[in-house]
């Protein structure tokens, strides 16, 4: 449903001093993808006219990863206040209402955001919304003091709250929806005379009830508006994430064995009666269709496995891996860019790229296709019903016709017709009594070399 | 302990639709075995002179799953009450005890069982054994209304619940002991004039307190009557049996180093001083001796690891293989039905299968036996003292004997003798300047490429 | 800060029955390191004059697992007091203070030591410090029972407690400081006249008390003094370490996907902006610069990996290990004892081995350096900019030059020149129809048996 008068602006301006990072603080990933995307995907769902970034330091880094977003740099860090102030030149002719919003809070749910906007349109006099939540452990927070109507009457700072105040558990989270009306000219009543000399966006709060206001509050979960500021925190917000995307998993027919360490990413799509063991991670752009069975220690990404397949243990799956149904990937088997049709089995030890291999081919044990000479890659191609022996190396660009057969330990160069055998090996020669001879030598010398070093 | 007169009836005729699974709810697994297999092995323990399984939809997969014992088809879900009655044919003739379980309900201990038939014992006038039990949060379920003597005076569901009756913390698990003499009688009695149009089995109670008898309550812990309704039940069923394995496994004398990843099947023996890295995954049959370490990320299944032996990180251990005394396993390893005799060294990246390796053999890294040929597998034999250089194809049927030496890269295709050497690789040839040449080319291709695309 | 005129005696004369081992309980490792050596390197940055250990049954392994400490063994084992006492030759001569501290009880903090010694010095009177907790279930554990000045009037053994003293949160730790000019003549107070005739250390405080000395308390958190007694202990242990190393690491500046499965040695050095996927396990002497990405289910040991490197998934890097900046080493790869310059791709299915690696040279999947002969081994130098097709083996001691190129599937074992090309593979040939055939001879093959099975 498109917010045509809507404007977000999403604050990603703070230094992010404690993450101890060279990487700005907002582009830190969550599920396999960074902080600002999950928020900004949120964001394109309530389609707003206009979504505008207030950024400062690492402009360029956010720059780079975000496209379509109007981005507006605060050069001096004065507050959240200036930093709504520094968009408005940006925001010039724009005459809906303005929702604030943190990078470093990515994931306020959509449902939340509507929230906020049908409280400002249930009464023409709500000036502003401001979201609040009642966390666990409410601590510093500045705290929500309403008033006998239920709107809130201002915003106390923890520092300066009475202990009355401090028991109030419902809390500021920052976020807020402002009348775009009247945003600007509230903005030049904000002063920096305080403490840190910062112009703070909570201040609004007094100046739009001077101004007959009234503020509503909405309240979200405490998880909805956890906030990022270090490693630590990061480490939770992926721990949330996981939860939520393992719940959603079970309760559409998933089994995992062990939930907690089952790695998504945030667009990972699985089917039902899929079994996944313990430790496997789904790095982003994975699709699992219904019945397959990703055994132990897998590591997945960009790939798509097909019905009935099975897949592990410690198996890789890497970027345009497309595993046929009822396929067989084994253990320490890696796949990038190839297409394997139907029943095909590559059971142990290989390594299959830029490939396509025809229906029920089996590829033995330490087959290895060689695909780059140093500065391009080629193709290997394997038929139908074809069987490569183990511990074959097939050398790309390479063609295995469909019922082909190669013998184990065979370097294949040269095309290979269909249903013919190929064989490339070296001649078997042996010396007999050779190795006990060796080890006669071999016990001397170190014998020798003892009562050497005894000496 | 024989129980001679006592029938069990497992209801498993539910539909479990919250499980979204083609599979009957009652065989998905739990630590590497169906539910319903835990609680039929108990019951086996029981020794009841008589099994009888209620199924409805998906009896065909139960019957597949479950050897000896009698089935009764539920056609219609017309309450657990129907479902008790629908085995009144099977259990014509059969006049002792009836002990009615749940297929979803799969770790009743042996012991409640048990003090469910001695409360029975106790007192010939008590007609009904309730289990019941004290959940940490008795939500919606029924609670057990207790008289002054302690026996039960009625069951009441939580909709029909009072306010002081809700406040009772004893609540019903749903399996009962009946007094098998009376129990068709009762059922007689039984009335689906009830919203659901359904007969509950705990109507019982009215109707054994109106013919005059005593209703004993045993109760068990909350997690001895864990049902599994979703796939989050299940995970946390699996959660339930992998603790109380892990305590069981260290009480035992064997060091977890991450417990909670650590992952064993119902099955798994592990010897004292035995030592497991995070990350390792039992499946079924799996037997470790003393002193063995298995290192991190590693995964077992019907392998047998004698003492001493050091296996992993990265070994993969599947059915019939044997791992000798003081033997290694290294990382990237598979090994399949095979034999290996103490001290034999697989270090690395290889995979033995059908094979038998002699005492104090060495086998070089990406070492293969080549086993199958797309049609059979073949033996591979390996003798004591054996040295197998690197990255060699042993192409079976072959066989190396004692003290035998193969060198690094070759197709061994011929056995080769005791103590023998054998090799069978290509002849290295050299081209001086072709690679700066190749470099040179490919540069001079690349930049005409783009001058070509740049046109 | 050195305390010259402290000895501290570590008591590790239990039998640690209940750990079910042939391994002395105070060898035990947590974070890749004995219990007991973690006691020891905190008694050692506390630079006391002397150490002395105290051990039973299993002296040999103990001495032979520390060096550079006193040992004095305590034959039989009647208490904690006799403990002390067998003590009295090896500190004899010595005036100073006694610090009495326990072998399983390994993560006594600095702090907490240096504020007993505080603790003593402040007031000469004060004649013991005992070092008291507060867990968050006292169980039954001795109470400390205070005078009205703060300091100890005596401990009172749980069994002997009265419920007013049971309600008394602060418990025995059992560790103590004493005055070690009265330390022997009051020892020569203790009876062993109780139950278990044994000498118990707490009756010190009567004897000090009697004596007209002050005894002082010194309180740590629960898990500063947290005893091993059990595999589930030393579980616990590992958690409680794990967590603060991973805290730490965060607070560095690392991102750790998946805290809960990342673990640590207690000599793990990671820099900034390091990335650890989920399950990783770093065993001792592990050093990782800034900025490198260790993916999923990798394994390190004694390893040295430089800035911007990536490692993993499923990586092996083993002791001597050294991966330069930049460098690539990918999945199912193990590096051992070599040293791999900047720029260095070693991407699949590989084992390095006692090897030199130039910067920027590709090493192909499947490449193995035969290092061994079953008697020695020997080193692979392979030059800047070379390029090693897949599935090579190369038979050390071999040297391929800069610039070289190496054939797919080649057996190298002779040295390359630099820029010049080497390739040693056998010829391929082929027959045509061959697999048609073989097929056809198969399933006739199979026939036959079926018939002949079913005759």
């Amino acid at each position: 449903m498109p917010h045509k008068d809507l404007a977000v602006l999403v604050l990603a301006a703070g230094k992010g001093t404690r993450m101890k990072s060279d990487l700005h603080k907002v582009l830190h990933p969550v599920g396999g993808r960074p902080m600002l995307h999950h928020l900004l995907a949120t964001v394109g769902d309530l389609e707003p006219s206009r979504t505008i970034l207030v950024v400062g330091a690492g402009r360029e880094q956010v720059e780079a990863a975000v496209k379509g977003c109007e981005i507006v740099t605060q050069v001096e860090q004065q507050g959240t206040g200036h930093a709504v102030m520094v968009a408005r030149d940006a925001l010039e002719g724009h005459s809906g209402d303005v929702l604030v919003l943190y990078g470093d809070v990515p994931f306020v749910p959509l449902d939340v955001m509507t929230a906020m906007i049908e409280a400002r349109t249930r009464d023409a006099n709500t000036g502003l919304v401001v979201l609040g939540f009642t966390p666990a452990d409410a601590g510093q927070y500045g705290r929500l003091v309403l008033d006998d109507g239920g709107t809130l009457e201002r915003i106390v700072e923890y520092k300066d709250a009475s202990e009355e105040e401090r028991a109030i558990t419902l809390c500021n989270s920052g976020m807020m929806l402002i009348d775009g009306s009247a945003l600007f000219g509230w903005l030049d009543q904000l002063s920096n005379k305080n403490a840190a000399g910062e112009y703070y966006l909570t201040d609004l709060v007094a100046v739009a009830r001077k101004a007959g206001r009234t503020i509503a509050v909405v309240e979200a979960d405490e998880e909805d508006v956890l906030g990022v500021n270090s490693r630590a925190d990061l480490a939770l917000a992926e721990v949330c994430f996981q939860d939520a995307k393992r719940e959603e998993a079970m309760a559409a027919g998933v089994t995992l064995i062990d939930p907690e360490t089952t790695y998504f990413s945030f667009d990972t799509v699985l089917g039902q009666d899929v079994t996944v063991e313990p430790g496997v991670f789904f790095g982003p752009g994975v699709t699992v269709e219904d019945g397959v069975t990703i055994k132990a220690y897998s590591h997945l990404e960009g790939a798509t496995v097909r019905k009935g397949a099975t897949v592990g243990p410690f198996a890789r799956l890497r970027p345009a891996a497309d595993i046929g149904e009822g396929a067989k990937i084994g253990n320490f088997v890696e796949v990038k860019k190839a297409t394997l049709d139907k029943g095909v089995k590559v059971s142990h030890l290989s390594y299959i790229g830029d490939a396509t291999i025809g229906a029920d081919a089996n590829i033995g044990a330490g087959t290895i296709t060689c695909n780059y000479d140093g500065f391009l890659k080629f193709q290997t191609t394997i038929g139908a019903g074809a069987f490569i022996g183990s511990n074959t190396a097939l050398v790309a660009p390479v063609s295995i016709g469909d019922g082909a057969m190669v013998g184990a330990g065979s370097v294949i160069t040269k095309d290979v017709d269909a249903d013919a055998l190929a064989v490339g090996r070296g001649k078997q020669m042996g010396k007999a009594g050779f190795a006990a001879r060796f080890r006669e030598e071999q016990a001397a010398k170190k014998a020798a070399s003892k009562n050497k070093k005894g000496s």
